[in-house]
């Protein structure tokens, strides 16, 4: 029997580390190949050129597709997600996958939906079922309508996603594959310097006393202030005085409010303990937040990950608004006091306890194992 | 207080019967302004260039959007709506609508939905809840999860809406606005002759001793069966040998393949008794088929329209499978036997019970007040 | 040394014919890998799908590209352009060619033209240097502008090439290609009946007393007068009353006109010495036109092949008009009766001399042994 | 008798520069109405949101394009141009222009020339003729060829257009239209402070003791090398330590390497004597330049605006080789030396001989009054 090809899509360099163990799995099985194809910001530099750690991880890359159309405004987005389709139905027909794999909600994840289903090809949605704000919450419920196998990342989620009429019989919760990484390093130690290995700008305070990180992404529907959000958190850190390693945001329809506001803080300012990143190594950086006394800001990472390894965690803002927690994060408010007080608080409480409710770190092999075994279908109807 | 800017946008045929009286509704609403947007096959002579209907209907254009693909494949499908999210995302941009009307669940309506949410843009969805078979499916569907109110056009498709986690403060069952139009016309004598106001081609048999009506459609994920599809039709229709009045299919992935077939038996077969149309303006389709024997073929105009005015319909294959009907439909096989069978049984039947299922006759007005009357919100979350 | 890969963007049937033995030089030349990608109207059913004959020729096609919008107007045109850039870049990127090729002056062939040069791909040109009218004008000199390589395919081309400012040492009389394959076949016999081979709808009258073939095409910059056009000449051969055998047109903004004209004509009129086909291998189409007493319409293949072969051609229009010819071409204005004494002129005069204005046979060779020996460049400078 | 209608596309900052007194003829013009559309990386706030000096400047904007595809790629120019087409297209057949005006030789300025071209819209070209290297030499001859009227900014611009095969009546010398905005400034003094009406990054050291202005792009086809060419310039500036002005580079497939470059530089060096601008407005510009001591670069500012007010240049590169030049320019490779000795020499002689050679200052009229009584024609032949 030949074997099935599963055909993955990569548009962003958080979405890699949520669906590494996938990759790793799926090519180590006997009876899947492979076809991975990185797209959006996935590919550029200033977004973290997710592709290279990709390919220094030892994949082979099938086909890039470069469609982010740059803008300042939600038009952009909307332009990014047509071109991807265009260009994604043209590799798919070339590739010719057996399923397509399509991870969690971001706006130009709905370009692999729409060329798969429209193409009749059966399509694996990864982290279905989660509720938080803004578009992703429209584009995510919007993907499970059009795929034909769930993979949830907790029981709450799988349970949505049957709610939401999709038959149980394709629905399973195999756990976040992001936790397997988590998992991986839950002992290491941090194994290297990251102002060598990664640069970075600014002062480079010490890390032996413990540290803060922060990663803050724009909240797209909030477009106009997203500059005023990010200045709040860079005043609260520039108060609270202790190492502090800031990660660049990701790309999204106000990237460019909150990156002006970053750069604009760092003229105006000396910020002796304060330094920048412009990415990281997924590894590394999950070590480096195994390390962390808290980390803030809005990242699913904190929800994630940080569940799974109980680092404390200060969340901003709606952007994780209704997403399933452990008991490590406190949520605050866009306000310089609330997250001055809360970094505060988590950093006297110290380590959180660790949960399970993003999975145990098997959801790799899980998911491959399903990839092989699921019929291959593509129609559906819901039943009530 | 400002006029709310509404948006429609009428990308087929089909879909223009279907909010005709919405856009009448929207056009007269004293608090209304409506923005006609035609894109598609709705543009296209070879699909019956609905547009001119709409402008001898009185309807301004405020733009046009040409982003139909060539091609026989399913991929033409996926890059049509790659390209109207491109173009429409431009216009959007331009016309600055207050709220976007989509409707039902062919492909490409998905470009609307995409552009009008991903733009922050609350978005309206006509006939959604239904339940049908093939990619319609998963559109139809998807596009509930994109969009802010609901128009449904029956109380169960309302209840479906409702079970998919939609709030039910914003989903109504207003009736399906094809029904108004079937209201109006519900007494009118045919007071028209076809052949001389739409031309066509074949014979011109007589209408006095009753007629069959035609209309067939390609079905996408049976792409390659769509010429036996047709062949079985023509052969029953050949075979029964009363006057029969054939409407060209839409556009679709399929449509060559019914053309083509169309073609090829026309040109070995002496058809007395058939007479093919190309497209008629709605109203008169509507007279016509008032005063038909029987319907045939998977047109949704038998579900809905003809429920309304009893008439009794042969409805063929998967198409319509799933969506609530009236006592005037009689199922059948893509087999030729069968709809023999079911057309001589349905003509001496004779008219059917007439039905309320898709409403009564007022959809476009009660639509057009909610536009009016509705908060103006492009974010939600499910509530499970 | 490895090696070179080039890669041939074939976009429509007659730019097949062009460019065949190009393709098997290249294909058999040791130094030389082929790249095929397939685009345009040469992968469509309804312009005589090309793509199916390159395959049955034993070409591998490595990329295939749906980019064809459709549409009645010349929009569709520019749109069908774009299309094309977007999805060959993204081929090329894939591919990574030494040398691209294009062909004539199709408005899609920009496509191609754009994509190698802005890429920094050298880029090789056939065919141009040539003179018509309307929009073709423009597309084959902007070509040249941005193409590094030319292979004209007459002496007086050549000059032309030259004196638009490019390197004399990259400009070649190579011939044109299509002569090669006139030259292989300009002594067989016609070995197929037409009819049972081709299909193809209308009467089959006899055609062992010489026959008349027809293939016309509209001009897109008269394209509200295509349908007129069509009628003069269905009009004049209607009269002739000589076995004729039509080739329906390929596609161009005006194609729906010239269709919709035939098939009206048709359903009008009898037309008992009227065949008419899709379409037509290329060589069989060259053996039927050796047999011919006289080709009408406005075919370049009246003015290249016709010459080398000497058939007598009457050439209709502007289309051809400034084209270096040999003496076997009439031409005449859309004027029924200039059609048919054009055509009774040409029938009496019988065979014309036979002229190597566009080469003598070899031209596929001697281009894929330029383009092994050709040094790799991009950039250029007009030095007056 | 009704208005012509000129459209004008403008897509980056210099091209507005390059068109403003064309666009302020036409509006004044009591014959013309201007029909103005901004797309590409005008419209982008990195660079230098040129659509906020239009509405400055009382333009009213018809239609808003976003195109610009982000990538580090050649790859990405091709693909902007691709979506400008299939944008540009759509808003051509909503304005309906007469005629539409394109400037000079940017990459996605065919995008432009395509849409109106292949829609039968006589097109006009500022800026033909000229001769430099890389890609826009190739998009400036393309563009001839496509375009129907050419206003050429010096006199061998004017004879090399003819040579290329165009029409001799339809080619005129207008000189450049930025030469008019250098006509009106050319007595003012610098009448305001850049630091505080402009802002920017850096230090603020004192402008009067002269200073220098720096503008450097990178060059498209030695992409990986526009880090290594930034970086001399940088060194070069960093030695000579007087008051430096540097601005921001435009947008190009090699802007991130620059743009890396300089971050970088700043990161690691004390710079006192150089303070950064992201862009400013035109005449501002052009003020600030008539008092330096020298401008530094590659802009084309240096060899048209700095020749009519006899500002010393330093021009590093090839970018604007080949281009007609004043005596005011002494040209110098990548080579911090050379650069260092250049502005030392440039400082020594101080101002250059004033020279016409870009035109007297009336331009925009001229172009304005062609406009309007130009035959409007969209087909040509070349005649040799």
């Amino acid at each position: 029997m030949s074997k099935r090809k599963i055909c993955v899509v990569v548009t962003a360099r958080p979405s890699y580390s949520r669906v590494k163990t996938v990759l790793q799995a799926v090519k180590e099985h006997p009876q899947l190949e492979l076809q991975l194809v990185v797209a959006a910001s996935a590919l550029l530099d200033r977004y973290g050129s997710a592709v290279n750690y990709m390919e220094e991880d030892g994949f082979e890359i099938k086909a890039k597709v470069f469609n982010v159309l740059e803008g300042e405004n939600l038009t952009a987005a909307a332009k990014t997600t047509g071109i991807g389709i265009l260009e994604l139905s043209t590799v798919l027909d070339n590739l010719r996958p057996d399923i397509v794999v399509t991870i969690a909600d971001r706006f130009e994840t709905m370009a692999t939906a729409i060329a798969a289903s429209y193409m009749n090809i059966p399509l694996a949605h990864l982290q279905g079922g989660e509720v938080t704000g803004n578009i992703d919450e429209k584009v995510r419920h919007a993907i499970t309508k059009l795929a034909d196998y769930h993979f949830a990342a907790s029981e709450k989620a799988k349970e949505r996603v049957i709610k939401l009429g999709e038959n149980p019989a394709f629905v399973f919760n195999t756990g976040c594959p992001s936790i397997d990484l988590a998992e991986r390093i839950k002992d290491s130690s941090l194994d290297f310097d990251p102002y060598l290995k990664y640069g970075g700008v600014g002062e480079r305070p010490g890390l032996s006393d413990g540290y803060i990180v922060v990663m803050q992404h724009p909240v797209t529907t909030e477009y106009q202030m997203s500059r005023k959000h990010i200045e709040e958190t860079l005043n609260a850190i520039s108060e609270i005085n202790i190492t502090t390693l800031w990660f660049w945001p990701n790309v999204d329809a106000g990237a460019d409010g909150t990156s002006t506001g970053i750069r604009a803080f760092r003229e105006n300012h000396k910020l002796p303990n304060l330094h920048f990143f412009k990415n990281m190594e997924g590894m590394d950086f999950l070590k480096l937040l195994n390390h962390a006394s808290v980390l803030v800001g809005n990242s699913s990472v904190g929800i994630r990950e940080c569940a799974y390894l109980g680092i404390p965690v200060v969340n901003i803002g709606s952007r994780q608004t209704g997403r399933d927690r452990g008991n490590n994060v406190v949520d605050v408010d866009y306000v310089k006091e609330q997250i001055i007080d809360a970094v505060n608080y988590q950093i006297e409480r110290g380590r959180a306890e660790k949960s399970n409710v993003y999975g145990g770190g098997k959801a790799g092999e899980q998911i491959a194992e399903l990839l092989w075994k699921l019929p291959l279908v593509y129609q559906k109807r819901i039943t009530f």
